[in-house]
C-alpha cells in the first residue's frame, strides 16, 4: 500500500464512525494548514473533528495501522508551527471536546475535555469562587496548553501548566487509552507520566482529558502600572522585587515600542511610550497593600517616573486586556507586516543583560521589534516585524531571532520559556541539551510512538 | 560468562580505578543489605563508594557490559526496600559525594552532589538568608530524595522535591552522562527529563548532581500546637484551613497514640495524649499573625481544647524535632518491636474518612499503631508495630497495611504520597494506574535501561 492508499484507507474507515466530522473539504483543510506561525502552510489530507475519547482512540489505531501522520489541533494558536501537518495525513481537531466533566469545590480541582479554553473555564467557575490561573495571551485550548507546557502572566505566583495539572487521560499512538496522575496533590507512585506528556507537543500521545488544580479567587486584587526612564531601570526593579521574595501575582514588562503599540491599539490613555511594568497583587487587603507598597519603594529607588494604581476591576481588566493584546498591537504598528517572536527565558540575575542585549541587537538589525515579557520568571518575547511576502526580510527576522536566542543561551537560559519547540526552534534543542540527552528524548519517542505517526517533524530534526 | 564471573569481572575492573573504595568486606556489604524497611536483607556482591561522576559512569558502563545489577545507595533510610540489592551485584554508595558546587544567591539556586543531606545544605546556607525546604523526617541524602520524589512537612507551602529541582546530572545505564533541566524557573524545551528521573527510584539512571531552587528565610516564623477532643475535629480543622487558602507553612497531625509516644520519647511536657496539630506560619510579622489568628478561629470552631503558641526558636525547634522523631518515638513505645508504615495520600475532602477509617481498621486489628501525617497535602502515615522476629505478626501488619491502602485507593487516593514503591508497594502500582499505563512505564524502563541493570526488582513485579 503506498502513502495515498494508506490515507484513503484511514479516511474511508474513519468516516464510518465519524461521518461528516471527517472532512476533506479544502477550506477546512486550509484552516488546519498552520497556526499563528510563519511557516509555509501544509494541507492535511483530512481533518477529523473528534468528539469523544473513543473516536480519538479508533482514529489513532487506524493511523497507527496504516502509518498515517496525525497532527493534534486545538485552537490553532501555536507560534512555533506545532499544528502545521508537515507530513500531511490527518489533522486531529479537538476543539469540539469542550465539556467540563467535574468540578470538585472541596478539593479545588476539575476534570475537563481538552478543547476547553481558559476563558470558558473561568467563566464557568466564576460563581464558585475559584479560578484557573494559567493564561497565555491567546484564546488557546487547555489541551494545547498542556501539550506546549504553557504559562503566561500569572506563572510567577501560581506556576505554569506543569504545576497546575494533576492528571491526564492520554490516547497513545496505537489507540490505547491511559490515565496518568490522580486527584491527590502529590504522589510517589511510579514514573511521572503526567509531566512526560506535558510539553511533549503532541509527539507522544493525544491528551483527551485534563484534571486541573484550581485556586481561590483572592480576597483582594489590585493592579499598578509603573513607568521608567530606561529599560534597565524597569528590569532591575523586577530583579530586586523577585529577590526580595515579594509574592507578586503578575509582573510584566513592556518596552517603549510595545507601549507605543498598546497605547495606539488599545487606546491606553494616560501613559507614555516608555519602559513600563504592569503589576498585580493578590491576597488579603492588608497583604496586597503591604506587597504593593514594598514594590513601589523598590521602583522609586530605581527612578520610576510613575506608579499608578488601578483598584477598580474595570480599569484592571482594561490594562490586562491591553497586555494580552500586545502581540496584535505590535503587528498593527506596521500594516502589511507579520511577526515572529522569540521566547528566551534566563535566570533572573541575567535578565537585564538579556533584555537590554536583545533590544540593542534588534535595533542594530534595522527591523521593528517590541519587547514584552513575563519578567518575574525571566521570560521575555521580542516580537520581530517583517513585511509579509518578503522572504529576504523574513530571513533577516530569523537571523535576529537566532542571535537573541544565542545571547540567551550564553546567559544560562533556554530558547523557549513557554511557546515550545515545534518547527521553529528545533535547531536549538540539541544545542541546549546535548546529543546524549536528545538521544534519550528520541528513545522515549520511539518507545511511545514506534511508527512515528504522532506530530512527525516536530521537536526533532530528522 | 556466568553470573559470578560477570561480577568478578566488574569488581576487578572497577578496583583498578576505585581501589579500596570498591569493597567486598562483609560488614560493609551488610550495611548495604537493606534500608530502614523490614524486607529480608540481601548482601550485595560489592559496595562501590563513588566520589565522582566519572567513577559512576565507568562503573555503570562496566555493569552494563557484564549485565551486573546496580543498586544506588544514599543514606540507607528508605522505608520501602529501595536500597535492598535483591539481585545482588553492586551497591553504589553515593554518600561521599557531598560537595556544594555552586550557590547563586541572586537566583536563589544551588548545585550540589547527591550525597548532601538537607541538614548539611541548610547549615551551609544559613548565613546566606536562604533555605531548602523539603524535609523528610530522616537524615536522608538529597539524591535519594530526588529518586523517591520525597516531600515532608513543608510541602504544603513550598512543594515537594518535584517542584524544587531545576535540573539534574544523570548517569545512564550504559555510562553516558546527561544534564536535564537548567537554571531557568520554567522552560518549554523538549521532554521533561528532570521530572522523569525524579521518582524513578534508581531504575532509570543514577543522579550525580542536583540543581535546587532555594527559598528566602521568612522574615517571621511562628509555630502553634492545637489539641482536639477527637481525631475528626483535628482533621476537619485541616480540611477547612486548606479550603480557606490560608498559606500555612506546615500543618501536621499526630493522633493520640503518636502524641503519647512523642511525650515519652521527646519529653514533650505540657501536652495531653490527644489528637494534635503542629502548625507553622511563615511571612511578614503581620501576615504570620493574620494566618495564625485565622487558623485559631477555625480550630476553636471545631472544638479545639487548646491553641498554644511557640514563637521562640528554641521551643519551635523542640516541637519540630519531636515531630521528626515521631517514627522512632513510636517504635520505642514497644521494646523489641519494629514498624512498617503506610503512606496513603487522598484528596483533602476525603481526609477525615481516610484517617478515621485507618485508625478504626488499625484498632480492630489488635496491633499497636500511631498516625502522623502531612495532612495539608492529604498524606498520612499509619505506623504499625509488630514484635521483631515474629513472621505471623509481620504478616498481620502487612494485611493491615493493605487494608488501609485499599481504603485510600477507594477514596481516590494513592498508595504512596512520598515514600515510593520500592519492593513494598509494587502490588499496588498496577491497581492504581492500570495495565496500559504500567506497560508505558515498563517501556520507558526498557528504553533507558535495556539490560535491566538499574535497581532491578523495584517498582515493577516481574
Amino acid at each position: 500500500m503506498d502513502a495515498s492508499e494508506a490515507v484513503e484507507a484511514v479516511i474511508s474507515a474513519a468516516r464510518a464512525f465519524m461521518g461528516d466530522r471527517l472532512s476533506v473539504n479544502r477550506t477546512v483543510r486550509e484552516q488546519h494548514s498552520r497556526g499563528e506561525d510563519t511557516t509555509p502552510p501544509t494541507l492535511p489530507d483530512a481533518v477529523a473533528f473528534a468528539e469523544t475519547t473513543e473516536e480519538v482512540s479508533r482514529l489513532l489505531a487506524l493511523c497507527h495501522q496504516h502509518g498515517v501522520a496525525v497532527t493534534p489541533f486545538g485552537a490553532g494558536t501555536s507560534l512555533e508551527g506545532h499544528v502545521n501537518p508537515v507530513r500531511r495525513g490527518v489533522s486531529l481537531d479537538l476543539s469540539r471536546m469542550t465539556a467540563v466533566l467535574e468540578v470538585n469545590e472541596e478539593d479545588m480541582d476539575c476534570l475537563i475535555e481538552p478543547g476547553v479554553t481558559r476563558q470558558a473555564l473561568n467563566a464557568f467557575l466564576r460563581d464558585k469562587g475559584m479560578f484557573f490561573p494559567v493564561d497565555p495571551g491567546s484564546h488557546c485550548t487547555i489541551g494545547g496548553m498542556c501539550a506546549t507546557r504553557a504559562s503566561g502572566t500569572n506563572a510567577v505566583r501560581y506556576g505554569t501548566i506543569r504545576e497546575n495539572v494533576l492528571g491526564l487521560e492520554v490516547v497513545l499512538a496505537d489507540g490505547r487509552v491511559i490515565e496518568t496522575g490522580g486527584r491527590t496533590r502529590k504522589a510517589s507512585n511510579g514514573y511521572d507520566l503526567t509531566r512526560l506528556f506535558i510539553g511533549s507537543e503532541g509527539t507522544l500521545g493525544v491528551i483527551t482529558k485534563v484534571r486541573l488544580r484550581l485556586h481561590g479567587i483572592p480576597e483582594a486584587v489590585s493592579a499598578a502600572v509603573s513607568q521608567f526612564p530606561t529599560l534597565e531601570a524597569a528590569v532591575e526593579t523586577v530583579i530586586t522585587v523577585m529577590q526580595s521574595g515579594i509574592p507578586v501575582a503578575r509582573i510584566e514588562l513592556l518596552d517603549d515600542d510595545q507601549m507605543e503599540a498598546c497605547i495606539r491599539y488599545s487606546k491606553l490613555t494616560g501613559f507614555a511610550a516608555a519602559p513600563t511594568l504592569f503589576l498585580e497583587f493578590h491576597g488579603s487587603p492588608a497583604a496586597v497593600r503591604e506587597q504593593a507598597a514594598a514594590v513601589e519603594t523598590i521602583a522609586r529607588d530605581f527612578g520610576a517616573a510613575s506608579f499608578a494604581w488601578a483598584t477598580e476591576a474595570e480599569e484592571r481588566n482594561r490594562l490586562w486586556q491591553a497586555r494580552h493584546d500586545a502581540y496584535w498591537a505590535a503587528v498593527a504598528l506596521k500594516p502589511g507586516h507579520r511577526g515572529i517572536t522569540t521566547d528566551v527565558c534566563v535566570p533572573i540575575s541575567r535578565l537585564a543583560e538579556a533584555v537590554v542585549g536583545a533590544k540593542a541587537t534588534a535595533r542594530d538589525s534595522g527591523l521593528t521589534s517590541c519587547i514584552v515579557g513575563h519578567v518575574g520568571d525571566g521570560n521575555f518575547h521580542c516580537l520581530i516585524l517583517f513585511p509579509e511576502g518578503d522572504p529576504e526580510a523574513l530571513e533577516r527576522a530569523w537571523a535576529l531571532d537566532r542571535a537573541i536566542v544565542a545571547q540567551g543561551l550564553a546567559l544560562g537560559g533556554t530558547c523557549s520559556g513557554e511557546h515550545g519547540i515545534g518547527l521553529g526552534k528545533r535547531e536549538f534543542l540539541e544545542q541546549e541539551h546535548g546529543a546524549e540527552a536528545l538521544a534519550v528524548m528520541r528513545g522515549l519517542k520511539t518507545s511511545l510512538d514506534p511508527r512515528g505517526i504522532l506530530n512527525p517533524g516536530k521537536m526533532f530534526r530528522n
